[in-house]
């Protein structure tokens, strides 16, 4: 195992030197946050991470869960992480004091999720989707809701899930069948069936709370009829339980298990086939109005797909230290300039392709880390904000979100494959880290959707929502860090790289709104090659702010800070001269006339 | 599992219609071969593929190879498997009739390998291990060490390895220190260990045979001082084994099983650590001349890198075949065009992002499967044909050979992958073969030289070797499909596009050809961007001598070929449409003065 997952260097420079989040305490919920309680959190983490996360990293892969007498079993290890996580104050540590939260500004849990889950990703699953299940009962249900399932759910004893896909209903939610029925006592009876529930079912916990969609019968057809319901697995004999519940007082609430899959990685992590109300017994309670489900869970997709991004970065990350550690250890070839066979070999790091591979690394998961905090303080103004700026904040969260969700996703399946690539043979071989660094990534372009889906949210949504307004907010953003960097000889070339860049994206989003007003197919039908272009362009104006930062520090840094800037500098001068150098290809394609894939028949395959 | 792993159709396309592949039986090696015999072999094949290789396809990779009492147990199956390439002529088909062969070309042959690797890629390691093993002892061995241990090998009673790398020499194969020591009895001592060799050790087979790199005891030193020994795992007690020699006359020959490596993919073919003369009682059996092992590995390096071509092509295709029956059957979402929730839901192929995917990976594979045969036809010229004709296809083989690698190899990663995110969730499990298609592709950008090793290869040697020559003629042959295609109306744009990337392709060597004088290691830090290039240019030249046969065949054929023609076209129009546009890139890139990956440092990262 690799002995470093992240830099804590690298989260100190993008929180404090890059973001300086600590202007978040201008705001009275986070007024007691300065940078020394920030680092605070940040150590702590990071002491979690080592003490209960790293061990398990391959044993959580090795030992799948299996499904025995009708309940998953996990390794007996993740039973003392999931109570930690509750029990340290990370599941509700960004609710109110009232809650018991700590009022964290979410861009700094992100942080410190990050570095939990480069350390540990699968492990750190299921704790996060009772925070994710529990903010969806806190936002919208009713107190007495609330307060029946959030106490178990804070400390780590009940898990919480997303209960959305059905067999017929995954990237088309719309579709799902699931059905509530009204009772005289309040609850609903709720009958269907789910599958790939992560965390459905499992061992560690004592409970299961679903956060299931379903559609209450009578109600409209399509996304409209579709309703939030709180579906324990266990329930009390009447009434809803207390935070005084005990596990002997559950009983069955009718939601079986029927199976588990098996799967490529995040083995740590069950996920659930689950049939719900066979025996006519399933009491599910609605939460806030009927018919408003999807757009709770919407108002919630925010954080669900954010959350993805910092864990593809977290994970690719993890997968740069492990190759950077290997690359510096293993010596094997000689200098090109001097190829003595007689003189030892060298470490594989002095190859300039080897140092390529790398770089790939460091500058997609540290750009993509730098637009995930981004996007992480645009939540904390959109969340405890006013006025206009609140409404600035939302709109550049919107219409980043998918670039934030899919960036870190789809360059984490590569950028953990270079990893592997470095490694040689060795990275093939279960003997080293990344292979499993690899599996895991895969899952981040596919769940809270799919980068397609993800692209159609772009381009068919973002970019035209209020008039394109959000557009414009970015662009004011993006031209701040450019007239900044273009004052700075050592910068200008990447800002007027960025510029041309900019304008090449404009050019493709004007193209493209003009296809719109004729075929709506054919403006969609590249949409996730305009996400990829939008990528670029944004996560290359990251890169900008970085190395502005890098270039002003440095003159004055410590000699080890100076390597730290150092290496800043030249990431982004990899990223503008390796990746953003994609761009206009992509845009050459976004611009062609040529429909091959709408014109593509099904019997041509 | 899929039902379909490959196109039969594709087969007959490729070989007949586009290589006219009938044209080697003007060379009287090949005179019996005509279009009937050459699908009766694919048709074999075929059979062959779908009793013995496809059943098991799930099993191998679920069980995998155990390290028991020394000896690596490996599935059942495999014994049946490996005994029946050999019963039925495939291990030495390529051989002559006086070796019990067929005289198959090799071309006929790799489409019959690659029609069983995209029915069980793992499946059919061990046999062709055997092949490379037994085509090493057959080209450079003296006759009575060829005939001690081919027989056995042929009928695939014995398995046989090429044994190479080291723990201290993987890509840098001048650093081995395994050690032979001449006896007086015509044998050598041999003393070492060796890593990573696939087939080295299991229960499938009788014996092993390995054809292992070692260095004479007080020779040069470095790569010149490196032989090539069959060393086999159990020898008789005295001289060498013959034709007749039985299981119970072996004894141990002191090669040991120390350990075996559990894999991310291709579990069912074992990979050992080998501990060589521990009791210094190790007999190897020199191979050709001393000093000369490097030469000879190298010279068997084409077929074994086209090889490897062929693996990460069939098992891209076999990814493609299952994504193409998972989009047509699932339905999920609704046209763009009419999203009414009331209607039924279509299968998701009648989107245009997943036939983007679909076409991705056809256009990727199909075009990697051209520029494999492609190779294999001039294998064949250069194997049996004379004078100019030979020389012309040895110098264009040896040009394409790190591209015919590297671009199915790395393609075939990305092409899994896009066959994963067809599938969606479903694609994350194991429920679905793709996930298991992705971890055997990841191997291949790295065995019989990483992709960086190719870079360098195709940049630093072959560029330039025999002053260019071998470039001149290749841009011969893409002149000649240019010059066929601009004459066919709709094919023109597409060989002006082809002509125009050939030109920055030329522009860009010249460039770094220029670099080269000045700076060596600047020159190649590039050189997997310059291969990346390559292939974008040989694999469009590749399509445009698809489209180019397709478009012609178009009017006259049968419904059912039209269907097939016209996804032909597509998938040509895709390549250019989607990959090409990349080149301009790369070659921007390719020729910056910004020198970022030589100038990195180590302590900056």
């Amino acid at each position: 195992m690799a002995k470093q997952a992240y830099s804590r260097r690298d989260l100190a420079f993008q929180l404090h030197e890059v973001l300086q989040v600590e202007r978040l305490n201008r705001f009275p919920y986070f007024k007691d946050h300065d940078r020394g309680s920030i680092d605070l959190v940040l150590d702590t983490a990071g002491q979690f991470a080592d003490q209960l996360l790293k061990p398990l990293l391959t044993e959580l892969d090795r030992q799948e869960p299996q499904l025995v007498d009708g309940t998953i079993r996990v390794h007996p290890g993740v039973k003392d992480i999931v109570h930690r996580f509750g029990q340290d104050g990370w599941i509700n540590a960004l609710f109110s004091y009232e809650e018991g939260g700590q009022q964290l500004p979410g861009t700094v849990y992100n942080a410190a999720v990050f570095a939990m889950q480069a350390t540990n990703y699968s492990a750190s699953v299921p704790p996060f989707l009772t925070l994710g299940a529990a903010n969806l009962l806190r936002s919208f249900a009713a107190p007495e809701l609330t307060a029946a399932f959030t106490p178990h759910m804070y400390a780590g004893r009940w898990q919480g899930t997303m209960a959305l896909t059905e067999p017929d209903a995954g990237s088309s939610l719309s579709d799902i069948s699931t059905s509530a029925e009204p009772t005289e006592d309040g609850y609903y009876r709720i009958r269907g069936q789910k599958i790939y529930i992560s965390s459905g079912d499992h061992d560690a916990c004592d409970n299961v709370v679903h956060l299931m969609l379903a559609k209450i019968k009578g109600g409209p057809a399509g996304a409209k009829g579709i309703s939030l319901f709180a579906v324990p697995r266990q329930r009390v004999a009447e009434g809803l339980p207390n935070e005084a519940t005990q596990p002997e007082e559950l009983i069955s609430n009718d939601v079986v298990t029927a199976g588990i899959y098996h799967k490529l990685g995040c083995k740590g992590a069950p996920i659930a086939h689950l049939m719900i109300g066979g025996d006519g017994d399933t009491r599910g309670y609605l939460v806030g109005e009927p018919n408003k489900g999807l757009s709770y869970m919407f108002q919630m997709m925010n954080e669900a797909r954010l959350a993805v991004g910092v864990s593809a970065a977290a994970i690719g990350t993890a997968a740069y230290y492990a190759a950077l550690e290997y690359a510096r250890a293993r010596p094997q070839g000689r200098p090109i300039a001097n190829r003595d066979v007689t003189q030892p070999q060298v470490p594989i790091i002095r190859h300039a392709d080897v140092k390529r591979m790398l770089l790939f690394q460091k500058a997609t998961m540290e750009g993509a880390l730098g637009l995930l905090l981004q996007c992480s303080y645009y939540m904390d103004v959109a969340r405890v904000g006013e006025g206009a700026e609140k409404e600035r904040a939302e709109l550049l969260l919107d219409l980043l979100m998918p670039i934030a969700k899919t960036y870190p996703s789809e360059m984490g399946v590569l950028s953990t494959s270079a990893a592997i690539q470095v490694h040689g043979g060795a990275g093939y071989t279960t003997d080293f880290p990344v292979e499993q660094f690899w599996r895991e990534s895969r899952i981040h372009p596919i769940h809270e959707g799919t980068t397609g889906i993800q692209g159609l949210d772009l381009l068919g949504r973002k970019i035209t929502q209020h008039g394109g307004k959000a557009v414009g907010l970015l662009l004011e953003e993006i031209q701040a860090t450019i007239a900044s960097a273009a004052v700075v000889s050592e910068l200008a070339p990447l800002a007027a790289q960025l510029t041309k860049n900019v304008g090449i994206l404009q050019q493709v989003t004007g193209h493209l709104l003009g296809v719109a007003a004729r075929d709506h197919e054919l403006f969609l039908a590249d949409a996730t090659l305009y996400l990829e272009l939008a990528g670029l362009v944004v996560v290359a104006w990251q890169w900008l702010r970085q190395a502005r930062v890098a270039q002003a520090a440095l003159p004055a840094a410590h000699p080890d800070d100076q390597n730290f800037y150092h290496g800043k500098l030249m990431a982004a001068q990899y990223f503008y001269e390796y990746e953003l150098v994609r761009a206009p290809g992509l845009a050459k394609r976004l611009q062609s006339a040529n429909a091959v894939t709408v014109a593509m028949q099904e019997a041509w395959f």
